[in-house]
């Protein structure tokens, strides 16, 4: 036998086992089945990007963070930290020929090198949805909604999560009226964004480094506890437009939401749980220089990203392992006799479409039948020698315990 | 605007548009279909894995087309070439409480840093099944049945393709039976590996140059034109159980199939299609070296290797463009009056279980109907300003032109 090597996978990602594939699937398959009913297009690319594009769409600080290297011809080559570079390089590339508004949306894994803190690793995946090249509200609507039917698909209720809402051109508007001038703002932005993180002082303390005076800053905090969105004709077409699509009881006007940096233009979006135990499960919001960055040509956007870490904790938390649905038949048999019609019946209820684990060895029928039920099959056959000399056999509902004949 | 970079993907990797979705959806779609039906566990891993590990599995030759780099710890890591040193070590690092036999498929991206030859990316897709721990040839037919089953999913039929298989430890009794010791079959394995690919001379003068004597060369050959596997009991057995299962039409035995290197032990196979236009469509076999190579404990395990780009180009060679089926409803209208009914219509179609592409903006009708088209869209409704004050519009099957009101 040769030396035994680590087994572990490399610091900071993950495994996935059949048992946690249980709970991904569930994940990404209301990402998937959400989109779709939307009407977006998938797409997908390589995560491995040019060292170029990713830092220069992230800035210095997230280059830093990236896994990165020359292949042998000392091109520099990184794992993407997010989608977004990716999808402004691949509708810069065509951007002549795509019918705009675009619908797209992918599943990715991004890679970030960052310091190890609980629930932090190196590699995650990201739902993305984005429309490009649509200034209506409408894209909002669309990019929430599929956003709000995905949580819905996977199990959760209305009541266990709010999006909030706010919009960084009302933000602006109201701090201009304030007498804050517009080239100020993005300081404001920042230091409001560590709000809830960081004590009040230490923000005021922030907008005083930005330039603020202290009415000025008074100001700002009194913005800040603003309750009602009337001013903002856009946040009120959205909750408008929200209350016609069916989703208004998820969305909550909360002028808090900032989304740090300088990315966003328009209306921004965070969803919480409404226990406030988790991270945010998903951000996003209107963006206008996602091509300009990397010389495309100048175009509006929506967007959204949903990681797979927070939601899956949350299903757990909220759901129970009991949210794991029974589902396919398992088949044993007794003894080599038996095998032939096992597989015989296998073969038949698979191409009636039933999932199918077939037993591969003659086993106890006691072993057995613990088997299926920790593979949480909902079905189960198992066919001793009498089964074959009369031709038939008992499929078990293994939830119920009931039983059935079944033809072999 | 910024400079312009390249929008191009790193050379050998490639992006997926959404018509290039639409194949690659087919594909995966079939293999996680196939997989499940026949009750295989889906895992998966990072892309991301130790180069210890990877190398150990590969040997030093591959280990030099391997992307690998060091993070900011010293780790060196690299992008996996294949899935099989990651499924090994998963396994071993659960031996003990994992219950076998396993049944594990993966789709997994690969890289491989090679020279670029026509068709030859530098990173795919391969689909994995792998069942680990049964020594039952009924584990290959578990295996084989699902990936003809997955080729019929994609709209193969039977004469399209012929999986060839053969047996290393059936050539290996041959072998020894002309005389040719167990110590030099690995030279022979290597070297009838290349027949098809290079002149039997020179396969002849490599058997030389691992001791076959002239006699031997010849009885060597002389096997390789063997047309029966009446002497094996293993390859009578699979066949035969290939025909209850109901694929045994797909199936040919053919002594050619060697699979390289020394790492299978019994039964392999190689699936082409039949007009020999392509490389192999998939390929693999049984090996018992699984886990021993990185100091795990012994098992035989079968497993196949069913890559995405090669199926890719013969899907599209069979089937052609016709094969993207027709989904889903377009939604348009015409003035700003009717967008909360279209709005309201998409929402109320989602909820009943369409897929609804709902305009963003109000159009003319001929645009409209030229982007459904285009969409591929199966339906559209189209709405003015009349519709919305009648309470309904007009549903259409884009199709077969039929019409059929729809209430607003």
């Amino acid at each position: 036998m040769a030396d035994k090597i680590s087994f572990d996978a490399p610091r900071g990602m993950r495994d996935f086992y059949p048992a946690d594939m249980v709970w991904r699937n569930k994940v990404f398959d209301a990402f998937k089945a959400a989109g779709e009913a939307a009407g977006f297009e998938p797409y997908d690319a390589c995560v491995v990007e040019s060292y170029e594009l990713l830092e220069r769409k992230a800035g210095e600080e997230v280059g830093e963070q990236l896994y990165h290297f020359l292949d042998k011809s000392d091109r520099h080559l990184a794992l993407r930290a997010e989608m977004t570079p990716t999808l402004a390089r691949m509708v810069a590339q065509r951007q002549k020929e795509l019918h705009f508004p675009l619908k797209w949306t992918t599943i990715a894994q991004c890679f970030r090198y960052e310091r190890m803190t609980k629930g932090r690793k190196r590699e995650h995946y990201q739902w993305n949805m984005d429309i490009i090249g649509e200034d209506s509200v409408l894209a909002e609507i669309e990019v929430l909604g599929a956003a709000v039917d995905a949580l819905k698909r996977m199990g959760l209720k209305t009541d266990d999560f709010k999006v909030h809402v706010s919009s960084r051109k009302f933000l602006g508007s109201l701090l201009e009226k304030s007498g804050i001038p517009a080239e100020k703002h993005a300081q404001v932005f920042l230091a409001l964004d560590k709000r809830g993180k960081m004590p009040d002082e230490e923000i005021a303390a922030m907008l005083k480094d930005g330039g603020l005076s202290e009415d000025e800053t008074k100001a700002t905090f009194a913005i800040m506890d603003l309750k009602s969105y009337e001013g903002s004709p856009e946040l009120k077409e959205l909750f408008r437009l929200a209350g016609i699509a069916g989703f208004a009881d998820s969305l909550v006007f909360d002028i808090g939401v900032i989304r740090g940096l300088s990315y966003y233009t328009g209306i921004v979006f965070e969803c919480f749980d409404t226990q406030g135990e988790f991270r945010a499960i998903f951000g996003g919001g209107r963006y206008d220089n996602l091509l300009t960055t990397i010389g495309g040509e100048p175009t509006s956007a929506v967007g959204l990203g949903f990681g797979d870490v927070v939601i899956t904790e949350l299903l757990k938390s909220r759901l129970g392992e009991g949210a794991v649905k029974r589902k396919g038949t398992s088949i044993g048999f007794m003894t080599e006799g038996e095998r032939d019609a096992a597989l015989s019946l296998a073969m038949r209820l698979r191409r009636e479409g039933d999932r199918v684990d077939l037993a591969l060895r003659p086993q106890k029928p006691k072993k057995f039948f613990s088997r299926a039920s920790e593979a949480n099959a909902a079905k189960a056959v198992f066919i001793g020698p009498d089964d074959v000399n009369a031709g038939k056999a008992r499929l078990k509902d293994l939830a119920t315990r009931e039983e059935k004949e079944i033809c072999l």
